[in-house]
């Protein structure tokens, strides 16, 4: 069952880069507030925003050897994504691999498990989405897939799929919807333009929304 | 059920401020350690430390609809607590509304769920503790109280309590006690400092607290 | 059963000094993939990278009196180890102890249990590696003891053996094997210096590494 | 500020034999989705529904000394409840404290922290919610107090508040409305025990409660 | 985006009803150890084995509504699934649905949530596999969908998958790969049953399995 | 580093037979409070009551090539005891492992991982004490070692050590001291039989341990 899918589609570009601006809570809710990955998904450190293509990894617990036949498959602007086939912290990840990556033009790391070595990649400015720091080592015994379908922290995510990734945490959008989902992210964000600038002003949501009439006939009581 | 509570009595801005300047380790002592939240509630951002009245919420798990009417209620030095009603981690808070609470004078949210935009939040200097960072968005569906008891992170919060928060959590101090604790409070920094000298003078705690004859008589053997 | 052992051995100062600048995760392949905290321990702070030698506390839970009784067997270079005897993630340690501590030469804290005054110990530059920030109060009411062997965040901790802790987690090198490990890490360390260079040009670890006919061999296809 | 309040209200006992009757989820709808403890609260054994008047205890983390105390405080029907001041799981209840409490009447033990001797407990069916099974053994050094106003598992319960209890968790009625909550409690039952007979038959919720119009109007699209 | 699909494809039922008999352990295996939901999913009450076809709901956190329309989709013979859109324990299943359910010819409920009233589902031996056991109420305000592709406990489950689920916890099996997964878990059993035998009789699993001189390859030392 | 401790001392038959009769409490309170495994040992059916030498395996994650490894070590009397070297809850050990377990005299397992064929086990009168209960497969690719000391649960085991286990969870006796705990244990538990009739009788703790006094002396006041 082990294989390397070697030809993924990807979407364009400046699809990609538009998703990146936009941001996880955006794109989430251009979407129609579906693709985040589980809350456990944390940045190893602060202010990093990327998008990029998902090489997808399955790999078993403890055992990081696809990860070096996943960086092959690796184009510029892409994003490796590492879900273990069993629940697992270990640190598949650390400073070589990265050094491996950004050779390839990767954008950074999402995985449903453990990295170290995170002093350097901070200074390598190479950004980890991770369930665990943990220095805890892997082994190279056994086999995975590369680009394979995965569930990575409770998200379905095909190769290709495009990951977004900030301090909120991380969020993947299907390949097919990328432009639209950019569309309605725009869109969404030109929206809320004008009503930062009202709410800034003074003015209340309940009023900017028209709620208290609806909140009033549901039977909220004011006391 | 669900209901506004409009007028809620707070403590005086002096107080408040003093107790801020306390910070929560020295206050939840100070009151006879009570009133600590659950250590899951972090801070977004270190270095943040605030006192405020608190506003509380009652909301279901995925609703941040009171959201909006509790910001109505909201004066200048307030601080937002929102306690589901069930475990949730949804992100019920982000950019905008921050920006309407800021326009009210709100000094921050402790919220025992989820939060998001914490880039913008940050940047803005709206600090918030809470359970997880998650973009996950939420409904305008059902209603829920504003301005009652709630527990929110194991601590009974009453709306009008002093709710300190830094970097080591949050904690909830009555307002019928406030003036008192703080009274304690600033007894008990002026008796540390003279501690903290002699104890960086290399003196032992053994000694200044004078354990050596406690300990002995309960049997502690030296080998 | 309560007692404090007096007389520890400890590593020497080159060794120890010598792990603390390999790091947590050299040092735990060097020796055979062993000896790391479980990955809820995190630092503070973000940075500090120490090495010294265990000074252990075996404490009741809620119960900090020990942590008074260690200081004073602290020499300069060494680390505290807090295992608390039933999960505990109450607040141990602030700046007092610290302030104490610092004055005795200790390195830093490790704890599985909970620490406060964060902002403190941060300013300082004190470093810990606890399972919480917790401000909960503890009391000095019950004997433990000290420089016995203790469990510390699943790992077997002996008095004197070296602490090497950083952003990666922490890592405990038994005393005996100090100087082999650091041996070893030095040798790891030269070995991934050449091997960073030609990653770093772009060659693949599958080539490096000489890993194709192996995976070939167990069955990977390429699709 | 260690105290034992020793006269506080109880419910009738009627009301509390209905509300035993009803059982947890009915009573928890009954009063308007509230009261529930934690779902982390669960029994030792299966099949024990009871209600009694709680006696609370407040106590430090891993000290039992005031269920001692507290045993002195019961009447018959009442049920313990205690709510350790920080998290913990030590097994502050064992068969002994099981046998002078019931020598006492009391039906049971709610406990935000661990018991041990389960297998004794059951065979003297003395019912436990607990979150969780921990042998661990408790001191008595530090006080706590008896029948003051705790948050057990998330819950705020005041002495005399009725505690619900059976297999679906445990639920806190407050006193005044005991008899209240039990009158809807009986509506509730009665008005289901129709719908389940229809529903047995066949027919449907969509049609019993006639949500489809609502359901189409709101955008819910049969494909 | 909320939709019932009403017509799925389903698996024949003896296929069904030989997985259901060979059980989740056996299945996970036949079909390459994958498919298995995640741990926290166990059944209200031990015993129950059973399979079927899913009938799949996406559901708001607190809001069962959706549980209600996925009934009048099942058939004889099928399985609820439920997935809420964002982490929720709330009890979205009770007695009344479950008599309905039944009355459809349900045979189970996995979800990755709460379910409530389990001594009446105990009863009436309707079987199910949760997250939680907890009677928290739900509303009836936000759409879901019902018969979509979802990630239920960390595996991906398309409507009429094949939902397996005893003791050892929840298997989904691909409709389309049932019947040479059903293949595989006989011939497993088979081969597995004359292993039994040697193994009951006291030879080794070093010796069956011809293990020795890999281990001696690999360097395992006898000391 | 892998290897086979062929040789270990076990305690006597009488000893370990004894502990087995006070069971976990009392043990681990005879021999001061230590011992404990965490409280996440769950046992996978009710009512098992155990003693054994243990023979001890440290196996990588998701790998359990080591337990077959162990079986050849086992002597009648032996309890299996299994230590992952990083976290982990796969199903290392089903029906298979256990029939030839059984055909070794094993008594039971002890694993900090998780455990499948649970009704099979369960039938067989097998018990085993694990973290989980999960059907996921385990690979045979990486060694470990068998009779090493490992950290399980957060207790230390050695080889040969006597555990104790039943409903309250896992308890480790050091061989050298196991004929002391045990002289200390019977004397525990005939000591407790004269309380528990006197509680049985309706005297208190309070005035039984004379506690009375002390609590006044430390200010606990009764209002």
């Amino acid at each position: 069952m082990a294989r390397v899918v070697q030809r993924i589609e990807r979407a364009g570009d400046d699809v990609i880069d538009g998703l990146a601006a936009a941001g996880v809570a955006t794109v989430h809710e251009a979407q129609g507030r579906i693709g985040l990955l589980a809350s456990r998904m944390r940045p190893i450190y602060p202010g990093a925003r990327i998008a990029g293509s998902a090489v997808t990894i399955s790999a078993p617990p403890g055992d990081n050897w696809m990860v070096h036949v996943a960086i092959e498959q690796l184009r510029a602007g892409d994003v490796l994504v590492l879900a273990p086939t069993s629940p697992c912290e270990d640190g598949y990840f650390g400073d070589l691999l990265a050094t491996s990556a950004i050779a390839r033009g990767c954008r950074g790391l999402v995985i449903d498990a453990g990295v170290r070595d995170v002093r350097d990649l901070t200074q390598m400015g190479f950004p980890v989405w991770s369930r665990a720091i943990f220095a805890q080592g892997t082994v190279k015994a056994t086999l995975g897939s590369v680009n394979v379908p995965v569930v990575c922290a409770g998200a379905a995510v095909d190769p290709g799929d495009v990951i977004v990734a900030d301090d909120d945490g991380v969020c993947v959008v299907k390949r097919a919807d990328a432009a639209d989902v950019l569309a309605k992210a725009r869109s969404r964000e030109a929206n809320e333009e004008s009503k930062r600038k009202r709410l800034a002003a003074g003015e209340l949501g309940l009023d900017i929304y028209d709620m208290r009439g609806k909140l009033e006939a549901m039977g909220l009581r004011y006391v």
